[in-house]
């Protein structure tokens, strides 16, 4: 596009009318609809509305009072009843209602209701003729009263901790000019999304004067939260979390300052859609800050002397609370080019009632979970976050390169029988870049410019650089893993194309799962030296514990991208060599 | 032992005559010699003043003289030469000799040698004769001239860095009492110790006024650094970091104070042991600090408020310069029962001069490194850092449980088809708890005491948390891998044995490799309910890229060991609201 020329403006439209999903774009400079028409095989995400409005005429339906009634529950205004969407189409209703899978929880005399389950009792509901289509009463079990308080804590703080804070008299060192954020070294824009939250976009570094880019954009994509209970009413819980929930209200929530930033930080207000389709502003949906981790950038110890510079890193954060569970979601940059992506995970685990007051036998409690308090179990799950990292490093084409590490023999050599050799292999197409982490067949993955050397004559380069994760190890043929179906692979490369941006697809409430990257990368397409999309699935599987109870210590997870043969040399040699300087 | 009895102390003693090992006991308090003996099939660590004394008399050997003019170089004053240890009995010399692998380095006009070896000439030496043995002298490689200063930055720091600092008016919230140290709900004491660095003691948990034990002991056991060359003079380069040297000199090495950890915090200094026998004491060989990551401990939205409490840590640092290499190492406690393991890897990489002043190729350069600048090449290499952790949870007799989870099939079900469960089972030898990070068999690995029940009836436990890591892909056959042989796995479990120390064996020095931790669990002891420990390899490969030259900027790798139902419930309810509190 030339400068001068009018930007064209366009808007991508959910409608939702009873049960029907319609999907439009609208032109906004021209105010025309350019396209309209009905979403089939899927459905729009659901609106908190239909989750929670369901408790009103769900407490209203005979069958549930009766239920009640029968566990001793007579008083309604202590139940909290919701209706969740499943992201797959599990019951034929489906295809024509928004089903709504349904339960119950006790709220007498708490601040919530985790911890309260009512077991036994399921429900579908019809979440446009707003009434129970169906009933399912099984076992009774009581609702546990165990102590689930964490707001208020009776005692006085744990003693001997003393004040500490962070002092910049000076005021941070970043900036922010009409949305272009630069520190150190780094420049990059961001943007707060309803549905994935905080989006980079034009990560940049200047090197020498120059800005290089490393980014076109990168956000969270989705996430899978699959439970491990066949139970009645645990079947059915395997959530898509960004696709299939906040319709209306927005992936993140509010940060607190002084927990979850400093007090001091820099705070980013977002724009999310009610569920009529106004604007609202929310306030504090992400915080930018410095922070000083006292590590040194580097450092050598050269005779008697220590030569260093001390570190510091710049973080924006954000926070997602999907129901129980709470993530705080960083994107930490630091100067020498590494930027690490972390989750941590804390909030309330799900749980389910039990008769269970403590485990029987030597070494377990259920094989589905695990006791965290009497009567109540913590069901096994897996998290599954998929992060979109669509890479133009130096420029818009780039090539995925693996960099194996190989055994090799050394033969006639009283020293040595073996060592291994660096053997770069750039993937040709999508299904060459479907990648697992394996310690016995290391690689190094990297996207690189073929079309720009270093000086050296290496192209320049990114690399992705794995943590500690997990992969899903579902059956391919269940319908949860075949919707969070990126959870088989650590890593997956896809050309560029504009639609997929949602790793699970793009509307995966009640869907047939025929979207989404285990789907796209099937047409196997070309990824050399071309606009291409790396995505890093970051994954952990949760076995509670009673330290889980009644709210989570914070858990957090990484992985990192950084510079390889990008620079010319080490790049933070220049750093000050103290803390206090400027 | 009954209070009141006399304290046995007994002291190990090493003792290097010429080319003989001998190794003695002696009893302190009566002054007797306990046992003596030569060390067979094995030698002592190398001493600095046989590693780097070794440069007077390698210039003036003839040979080396003649070598060095054929290369240009007349100036002696201007070479610096050293002569290796060897960890594993290479060559035959090495059964009655002590053999140093020599090679030499240009320092011409530089601050250090580091980037400017005189490739092609290496040599063996007697170094109790003080006299070169034999003499290779293949290749001739031009010394690079490339740039290699890091200490003096011409230019003036990067812009726009404003000052940060921490600030605890009423200090520090730990206590140090007689060598008891206190933090929060932690409690623990620490050494230095001259082989391994900082030795943890006695790490308890004070849970309810209940002093409750974590771990007997915990430190760094052995490292091992193979380089990938198979090249003259760089086959003989796979070192066993802790076992070979240092004796004399001391793993650790000083911090430095506003760099390596904050100007304020508080310093530990070490005795180690002078090449003659005498103690040394060594200012700054740890630091402790705390610090505030600006994160929540744990939080979680509800309704419209978040609730949380901000978390902080505590760090006991120390850093290790092996030559070329420092590095950082970190015990990080959070007042949640979680101990982090860091180890943060920076200074100078190993290189080996080259003619090559590009890459020759698309995609690569050597097969065995990669050029960090024209005519230097960062040669392939692992690290593998041997963490030797005692547990003792709740007591001394433990147990190892994996906590597996399964893949198990659901039938009948629209909504599922699979799920996994959790089946622990308890190891019951040695061989049953030789462990790898596999994806697709997950499973947590947790030391428990069988004994000792919560009250939901679980055992309590501490669980080992990997974190990104490596395994040996060398040929169990090759003489570098049989000494360095803990690197083939993870983790490792062995029964308690006093004399098991050094993963790698306690004189690994010119040794057969018939010590350590593969050779001990070939017997295979049973390990349930009874003192055992617990041993975890840190790895990972290290391909160099231009941005580790002439310095690395720090890379951290970690680990953590977390309670599991070790504790009622969440341990962190308690925290102060803010970090202003106290």
């Amino acid at each position: 596009m030339e400068p001068g020329q009018p930007v064209p403006r366009e808007a991508d439209v959910v409608v939702l009318r009873d049960s029907k999903t319609y999907t439009a774009r609208v032109d906004i400079a021209t105010k025309r609809v350019v396209e309209f028409g009905e979403l089939k095989g899927a459905q729009s995400a659901f609106l908190a509305s239909e989750m929670f409005g369901a408790d009103a005429y769900i407490k209203k339906d005979a069958r549930i009072i009766e239920a009640l009634r029968k566990r001793g529950i007579s008083d309604l205004r202590t139940v909290s009843c919701s209706a969740l969407p499943v992201a797959y189409r599990a019951v034929p209703a489906q295809a024509t209602e928004r089903v709504g899978f349904g339960s119950c929880s006790r709220t007498h005399g708490t601040y919530h209701s985790w911890g309260r389950s009512i077991e036994g009792l399921t429900f579908q509901v019809d979440i446009a003729a707003k009434k129970v289509t169906s009933i399912s009463d099984t076992d009774t079990v009581p609702v546990p009263t165990s102590e689930q308080n964490y707001e208020e804590i009776p005692d006085r703080p744990r003693p001997n901790t003393t004040p500490i804070s962070t002092f910049q008299p000076l005021g941070q060192g970043f900036r922010i000019d009409h949305g272009d954020i630069s520190w150190q070294n780094w420049r990059f824009r961001m943007r707060i999304d309803p549905r994935v939250g905080v989006v980079l976009n034009l990560v940049q570094i200047i090197d020498e004067g120059r800005a290089r880019s490393v980014l076109y954009e990168a956000s969270v994509s989705e996430l899978f939260v699959p439970y491990m209970d066949p139970g009645n009413g645990w079947n059915n819980r395997a959530f898509i979390d960004a696709g299939e929930f906040f319709a209306g209200v927005g992936f993140l929530k509010p940060l607190k300052p002084g927990l979850d930033c400093p007090a001091g930080a820099t705070w980013f207000d977002g724009q999310t859609i009610s569920e009529d389709g106004a604007p609202r502003l929310t306030s504090r949906l992400a915080c930018l800050f410095e922070r000083a981790p006292e590590n040194p950038a580097w450092r050598h110890l050269q005779g008697s002397e220590v030569y260093g510079r001390p570190s510091r890193e710049l973080v924006l954060r954000s926070a997602a609370t999907i129901g129980n569970y709470d993530y705080l979601l960083d994107w930490r940059f630091t100067p020498d080019g590494t930027l690490t992506v972390a989750v941590g995970a804390t909030g309330v685990i799900e749980t389910k009632s039990t008769t269970m007051t403590a485990a029987h036998d030597a070494h377990s409690g259920p094989e589905t979970g695990q006791l965290v308090a009497e009567g109540v179990i913590g069901v096994n799950h897996d998290h599954y976050f998929s992060y979109r990292l669509d890479f133009d490093v130096d420029g818009t084409s780039n090539s995925f390169m693996l960099n194996r590490m190989v055994p090799q023999r050394v033969d006639n050599d009283p020293m040595r029988k073996s060592i291994w050799v660096n053997q770069p292999v750039v993937a040709a197409r999508e299904k060459d870049a479907i990648l697992d982490i394996r310690l016995d067949q290391p690689s190094m993955w990297m996207f690189m410019n073929p079309s720009v050397r270093s000086p050296l004559n290496y192209p320049v380069a990114y690399e992705v650089m794995p943590g500690a994760t997990a992969k899903s190890i579902l059956s391919g043929d269940d319908p949860v893993q075949r919707i969070g179906a990126f959870s088989e692979h650590q890593f997956w490369v896809t050309r560029y194309n504009e639609a997929e941006r949602y790793a699970a697809g793009t509307y995966p409430t009640s869907s047939d799962a025929n979207d989404g990257l285990a789907v796209w990368t099937k047409a196997n397409r070309t990824i050399e030296n071309t606009d291409i999309v790396g995505w890093y699935t970051l994954g952990f599987h949760h076995i509670t514990r009673a330290e889980d109870w009644p709210v989570m210590p914070t858990m957090w997870h990484e992985f990192a991208i950084r510079p390889f043969h990008f620079f010319n040399k080490n790049p933070v040699l220049d750093l000050p060599k103290s803390l206090a300087d400027h």
